[in-house]
Formats: structure tokens, C-alpha cells, sequence
């Protein structure tokens, strides 16, 4: 047994079942490992960035993580913008990166470069293997540092003589450290902060999964405060029969107006609400200065324990909490907007769709239009870095490949990306992907008031534009494998919005706003 | 004036003329800086692998820097294969990568991290700036720092603050350090060598310019040796006219097989000939184990003034120089495969054209289908990760608008950074790309023998297989605003190349294969 075959078989043993790749000659040996050694399916994805946004978008809906398989320095600068967004979202993940032979080092080829210096910009983990018979046990520290806590990005990086090399040993799985307890004196101190009033409690990320939430609803509703979650969860249980929460908006303005009442914060699962950016004159804080924060759980904490535990102190029973009905939204008519696609998508969500939603300015009323549809899975963008999309409904729907996946996509963003519609195809993943066309970077549009830049000259507007030309998403999306079309009309937009729910297999509605 | 416009006009004041860019909120100033400084042309691209790829073409076509702008951490990120390259290349690049407010620093926002860390994996100068007031003269140093020796890559790290804050002050441009004289003992050691026999020159990067290639030939016919060059060098000037010269095929064998004989290697702007990736079993050095290794010059060395010393030495005359002739290769008729593909791209190669070559596997018989067609550039790949092609040729078509750019691209690797043939359609730029669909990883199917691997998998073929789906390249890149058809005989594929030489403007053939 080589050294690739002892690391896939330990990984396999520890329960990961899904590899996206993109190798190269470096990781070849990991590659053929995969076909004598049963139990990891590899999916192919025609950019880096594609494989590290499926791997982040299954491990969201899969609860547990897929490796990626990335060739040496470049190959991992490509998946570091959704390793970014993998790492905000405390999505557990596994990079085996492949690196020259140990002998092949010296003559500095043209292909090395500092893995190690790009891989810990962004893992909480990282280790280099030069000998086979230490990548099994390897493999498996890195394989539990990821699993550790709500989840983290880990990056093994493996000498391709490590892998060839005969000596391989498979290691038992290392246990991963459990999300910590919650501390007594938080959990006091929040029950204070809740009977002190004007409070609010936030959750997010572990704090915002549905069993958090009803427990987080009941706890609001037996001390009169008010629940949110987070603008950017990775994994949000919604819908009927869920807690009714606000959400917090991500614009730094209705963010603020959202908190400007809240003396009482009771953070769970998540820091304290900043803005995405420093403005100037405005504070990065959008709480009011005089808001007391008080950190229930950490991101990393186990946050349904702590508010078990505050359930306990204050009182409060899971029946107490506010439930959203079954009631979603008429069907609209009338003109095609955000709003009305909106609404659409809210009436006709199916149960237990899952949706990756990078949607960004156009997404904006989508919260109120779906919160009481059928009960559903929502993903964010924890991260902020744009170009996940695709690659997070790709990832998704291989981890739950009996439930819709819904990609609501932007159409800059989703340009970032747009070869991981290919692995849809390719691996006839269900999902379907509405993009959005505004045909420019509006967000940017909107932040240029925001840093000061009330009146943009030429170069700055045509910055931001991305009308010359539109971009064809329909023939970029058939040519890639996806059945597409575009709409321009509501009426459209409802008949190809049904044909996608109906119809199994990756589709693409362009929707021209 | 702020930060953003004193550094805005330090580098126009520097002879920068043109800004590859895909910005984000923290750069905003940075473009708005563009509409209040003239000077300076901005060119958008969907993806930074596009930008960053475009601004090494750039430069190796103009021979000085354009500036990138980049959006945080996960925009150098997915820049970074490209930087990769560029650095490999020794082109000279600036990098302009917006960070957060310093006041924002402290709340670790969502796309906060660690540029530094991917920076400097990537650049030879690193510089982050906090003060407007600094932002001209750290702009002036980070230029310099770019066109040092051959070229760099250099970035400048700019707080959003330094950017938007009064106070900016215009620098004088400061003088990089030229590329370094000639030792003598060098010249005299190399003289020796070419006096001992079997004996080649093989040159790389400067030395593999049209002046010193003549030098070199020069020198060979004098003394009997052999000239070659390096099969990956960022820009050769080749064809009619021009050196005759061998170029060294990159793969193992062929390279170790052409070099077998040699035993006094003068090397003129590269270092040592050595195998892309290691081999089980087999050496990183492809020259014979007795051959001795005299370093003319090394890459960021004066090459054409160290050959001029040695031509002086051992009595060499530009005159002596063996030029090719004007005998470009008869237009083929027959089959469609990559020899004839070639042989067409040799007879009807327009004077002065610039080839952009990411042709990978199919691409390996155009070196003697062009070497005798009419005097153009040839830009390779020197730092091998694949995705450059495309951007390559956007960033040479900005900056020689009166030269046709050919763009011959493998399948493959023209999937990593599609996006860009929208800034060719965006730029009008006169670029024919030709896409050689085999429809597989190929050169890894080749690497399989290499590695050990004869008889690979399910899983591994399945890994290097494209074909399922089919890409749709004139889909896509119609999508895209780039005219495209698809040929799939010999004749098709003549008539659509004289089509895309004699009409201006992006188009794109896909040929089947």
C-alpha cells in the first residue's frame, strides 16, 4: 500500500465520502488511489474555485466534510477566495494539496511556490508530508482539526513521493474537539441582560439552526426581547413550523436602525454586528454605544446547550416559542422586479428545498417573501467573497441529492464561477440556477454614496457596468450542458420557475430585471 | 488631493498607462481617483485570473508594467495562478490590492485576511500602506521594485483610508535597479567552455530576445556550438529573419534526449535545464550527468550585454548570425490533426503577429510549422499553471493595438479563466482565439506513463476526461460577445482562420479535434 492509498483509506474509514478535484500531475498518485481503494466518490470541477465552493456547500447540507484535491500553489490560489468563504462560514473542510516530489524541491520548478504561506492564510490547520508511511496518520489529524468545533478549513499538502511510495499506513480516525460547553457565569449573565430589557438576542451559525431557534423564540418570547439572526448564516432552517426571527439586514444603514433600540445584545453563535466595511465618518460597530454585549456562545461553542441552559435559568419551555405559519405568498402579476420574483420564489418554494443564495442586491426582499413558505434550507455568504454561488448549489446538491437545490445568483458574482454549471451537468446534480440580471456590480453602485462618492465620473460608472456587452448566460449555461432560458416577463419567469421544480436535473433561468 | 489621486499620479507620471481591474468597495476611491487624474486607461475584467493573466500579456508585450486592482484578500486569491506565472515570467507587474479602513482592521469583518501571507507567496516586494501621505512615494517604490532586472511582480497593500484621506502627495519616480553587467570571469569562463566542444547556448528570457539571439548565433556559428532555447520563455521573438535557433521541448524525454550529447552548457537568462515535475525513479536534471553548466547570465541579468562580451571574446560578428528564411509551410490538405492544424497556423501567420500559446499537448509541432513564417512573437507559459491564454492575449491586444494577437489554446486550461474573452469583446480587441478541443486533460493522460501509472482507473480516466459534457465553446463564447464557429475539417478550419486574420475584432474558432 502506497501513501495515497493509506490517506484515502483513512479517510474513507473516518467517514468522508466525496472528493471534488481538479489534479494534476502532482496528484495523480492520490487520484489512482481512488480506484483501488472503494468508498470515495470524485467529482471533477473545471476550476479550483468550483471545487472549494462544493466542498464548503456540501459540507453545509452534508454536515460533515468532503476532501478537495488541488494541484500544488496555483491550484489552491484558485479555491482561496470560497476557502475564504469556507472559513467565515466555519465550514469544515479538507484540502489534500499535492506539492513536488521531496527530491524535486531543490530545482525550484517552474510550478513551486509557498503552499504553506497561501494555505495558512486561510486554514486553521495546515501540514506538509514528506515521508508515506506519516500521510495516513497525517490525514487524520487534519481530517479531525477540520471536523473540530462548528468546523474549519484544514490543508494537508502532500510531496507526490509521499503518496507514490510504498509504506503507507492507515490510521484510526482522531477524534475532533466537540464544540465547548456553555460557562454557567455567560449563561447568568445573559438571563440578566434579558430581565434588564430593550434586549435582543442574535444568533447565528450553530445558534440558528432550527432546534437553536425554537429555544431561542421560547426564551424571547418569556422575557419579552426581541430574536434576529444573522444577515449571513451558512445554514439557516426556515419556513413553516420554524421560529419566526428578524433578520438582520447586511447594509451597514438598516443594520444599524435594526439595533439602534437594543441596550441588550445576547450573542449566540456569532460576534458582535459590524459592518462589511469601514465607511467614512461612520463607526464599523452598528450597535448603539451604549448596547451591552453579552457573548453567550462562540461561534465554535456549542450554542444549543447554552441556550438550553439559559432556557433553564430563565424559564422558558420549547412551547413558548412563535412558529411561522404555512402561508406563503400569493403569486404575483404585474411588472417583473425584485419584489415580484421575490414572491414568486416564496409561493412557489417547494418543502425541503435547499437554497444558495447569492443574490446580493437583488435578494434583499427575499426574506420576508419566504419565511413562511414551505419549510426550507437557506445558505448564505458568511465570507463575502463573491463567486460562490454555483459552486455552492453544486456542492449541495450532492450532499442531499433528494432535495432541490435553488441557486439564487447575482449575475456578476455567479461570472466569478460559471464552469461549475459543467459538474452540474456532468454529474446531473438537481439543481436550478436563477440569475438575476441587473448587468451591473450594483452593490457597488449603492456602496459609492456610502464611502463618499456621491457623483462618479466615467471610468468609476463604467467600472461597474457589465452591459457591454450582456452576457449571454443562456448560451454560456447550454454550453456548459445546462439547459437554459431567459424571461422577461413575470409570466415567464412563473412558467420556467415551475418547469425547473418539476423537472429533475441542472437548468438555468437567466431573469432580465 | 487624497491618497488614491497622489497615487494615481505618481505612477501615471511613471509611464503607467493602463489598470487591469476587478474592484470591490475597498477600492472604490482607487477607481474614482481614475476620473480625477487623466492618463490612465481602466480595463474591467469578470475574474481576477483574467486581470492578472492580462497584465503579465500586458507587459511582455509592452515591455513595462500595467497596474491590477484587486479587491482584498480573496481578489489576489483568485489572481493568484496568473501572479504565479508572472512571476515566472520575470514580467513586471503592479498589484494594487485595496484592504479594509485601519480603524476597520480590529473588527475582523467578513473579508478580512491575511493578504500578506498570499502577497508575498507571489511577489519579490510587499508593501502595505496606512497614510495617505505615503501612498505616492510607496507607490514610486513598489513601481521600481516591478521593473528591477527583467520585471517583478510588487504589491502595494492600500488601507481604504490612506486611499480616501486628504493629504496625498505626488512622488517622483524612483529608478529600479537595471539589469545587472556582465562578470567577466563569466564571459571568460563561457569563452573556455564553447572552445572545449559539445557545446550549446541555450537561452532564456532576455537572452531569447531577437538581438541577442542573433549574438548567440552569431557566437555558435563561430565556435561550433549549438543554440537553443528554452521551450517556455515569456516573449521570443521568431520567423523570417530572425536566429536560427532550436527550442528544447519541455517534457522529460525529449528534452533530456536533445541535450544528451552536451557537455558544456553556456546558459544565457535561465538557469539550469530541469523537468517540469519529478518522476518516480528518474532525474530532475535533464542534461547529462557530465556536462558542465557555465551561467552566462542569469535571468535578471544583462543577457544582450553579457553576449556582446562574449561575442567580443571569441570573435564572434552579428553578421556571422544564421537567420531563417522566409519559406513559411505549404497549406495542408488531408486529415485535421494538430500537425496540420499547425502547418496552417505557419502558412498564414500575418507579419508581426502575436502568439499567445496555451496550446499544451496539441500544440507541440508549431515550433517547426513557424519557425520560417513571417516575423512575429510567441509568448509560453514559463510558470505552467494553465487558465493564462486567454487573459495573456486580452492584456498583449491592449498593449500593441496594432498587431493581430492568435491565442492558441488547449481545451483544458482555456476553461480556468473563460471569462475573459468578455474584456475582448468589451475592448474590441483584435485577438483570434483557437480552441483545440481533444476534450481530455491530455497532458496528464501522457503524465500517467510518467508517474507509473500505465494502467489507470475508472476514477483516474474519468478524472481527465472532458467529454461528457461536451463543452460548448461557440456558445460560450458567443455568450461572452466574441463571434465563434466550430470547425471540424481541414478545409473548415483553413477558410474560418483566413476569416479571423483578415477581419479585426475577437473571434474564436473551435476546432474539434
Amino acid at each position: 500500500m502506497n501513501g495515497a492509498e493509506s490517506l484515502v483509506a483513512t479517510l474513507v474509514n473516518a467517514g468522508v465520502e466525496v472528493c471534488f478535484a481538479n489534479p494534476g500531475t502532482s496528484e495523480l498518485h492520490l487520484v489512482a488511489a481512488l480506484d483501488r481503494v472503494p468508498g470515495m466518490r470524485c467529482v471533477l470541477c473545471l476550476f479550483e474555485g468550483g471545487v472549494t465552493g462544493a466542498a464548503d456547500g456540501y459540507a453545509r447540507m452534508a454536515g460533515k466534510p468532503a476532501a478537495t484535491l488541488l494541484h500544488l500553489g496555483p491550484g489552491l490560489g484558485n479555491g482561496f477566495a470560497n476557502l475564504h468563504n469556507a472559513r467565515r462560514a466555519h465550514t469544515p473542510v479538507l484540502n489534500v494539496v499535492g506539492e513536488h516530489a521531496t527530491y524535486h524541491m531543490a530545482f525550484d520548478a517552474p510550478l513551486t511556490s509557498d503552499i504553506q504561506a497561501v494555505a495558512g492564510a486561510v486554514s486553521a490547520h495546515v501540514d506538509t508530508v514528506r515521508e508515506a508511511s506519516a500521510l495516513g496518520a497525517a490525514g487524520a489529524r487534519a481530517l479531525a482539526a477540520a471536523q473540530s468545533g462548528m468546523g474549519h478549513v484544514s490543508t494537508l499538502i502532500v510531496h507526490a513521493d509521499a503518496a507514490w511510495t510504498e509504506g503507507g499506513i492507515v490510521a484510526d480516525p482522531v477524534a475532533p474537539t466537540p464544540p465547548a460547553a456553555p460557562e454557567p457565569e455567560r449563561v447568568r449573565a445573559a438571563a440578566e441582560a434579558l430581565r434588564a430589557g430593550q434586549a435582543m438576542i442574535l444568533a447565528g451559525n450553530l445558534g440558528a439552526r432550527r432546534e437553536a431557534l425554537l429555544l431561542a423564540s421560547a426564551i424571547a418570547a418569556k422575557t419579552g426581547a426581541r430574536l434576529a439572526t444573522i444577515g449571513r448564516n451558512p445554514r439557516l432552517e426556515r419556513g413553516a413550523g420554524t421560529a419566526v426571527a428578524e433578520r438582520l439586514a447586511n447594509p451597514a444603514g438598516p443594520q444599524s436602525k435594526a439595533l439602534a433600540d437594543v441596550r441588550n445584545l445576547i450573542l449566540v453563535g456569532e460576534g458582535e454586528p459590524i459592518t462589511f466595511f469601514g465607511h467614512p465618518n461612520r463607526p464599523s460597530r452598528t450597535t448603539h454605544p451604549d448596547c451591552a454585549m453579552l457573548h453567550l456562545a462562540d461561534p465554535h461553542d456549542d450554542a444549543l446547550a447554552a441556550l438550553r441552559a439559559l432556557a433553564d435559568e430563565v424559564g422558558a419551555r420549547t412551547a413558548d416559542a412563535v412558529l411561522e405559519p404555512y402561508a406563503p405568498p400569493e403569486l404575483p402579476t404585474g411588472p417583473l422586479n425584485p419584489d415580484s420574483v421575490a414572491a414568486v420564489v416564496g409561493a412557489l418554494l417547494p418543502e425541503n428545498a435547499v437554497v444558495a443564495d447569492e443574490s446580493i442586491t437583488v435578494g434583499r426582499s427575499l426574506h420576508k417573501f419566504t419565511r413562511s413558505s414551505a419549510p426550507h434550507d437557506w445558505m448564505h455568504l458568511p465570507g463575502g467573497a463573491i463567486g460562490i454561488g454555483i459552486p455552492l448549489a453544486t456542492g449541495a446538491a450532492v450532499a442531499v441529492p433528494d432535495r432541490k437545490v435553488i441557486n439564487l445568483q447575482a449575475d456578476g458574482s455567479g461570472m466569478y464561477t460559471v464552469q461549475a454549471l459543467w459538474t452540474q451537468a456532468r454529474e446531473n446534480l438537481d439543481v436550478l440556477t436563477v440569475v438575476w440580471s441587473n448587468r451591473s456590480y450594483k452593490i457597488l453602485r449603492d456602496e459609492l454614496g456610502n464611502v463618499g462618492l456621491p457623483n462618479p465620473g466615467p471610468t468609476a460608472l463604467s467600472m461597474l457596468d457589465l452591459s457591454n456587452p450582456e452576457i449571454g448566460w443562456v448560451g454560456i449555461a447550454r454550453g456548459f450542458g445546462v439547459e437554459a432560458e431567459q424571461v422577461d416577463t413575470l409570466e415567464g419567469f412563473i412558467a420556467a420557475f415551475r418547469d425547473g421544480i418539476a423537472h429533475r436535473g441542472p437548468r438555468l433561468i437567466e431573469v432580465v430585471l
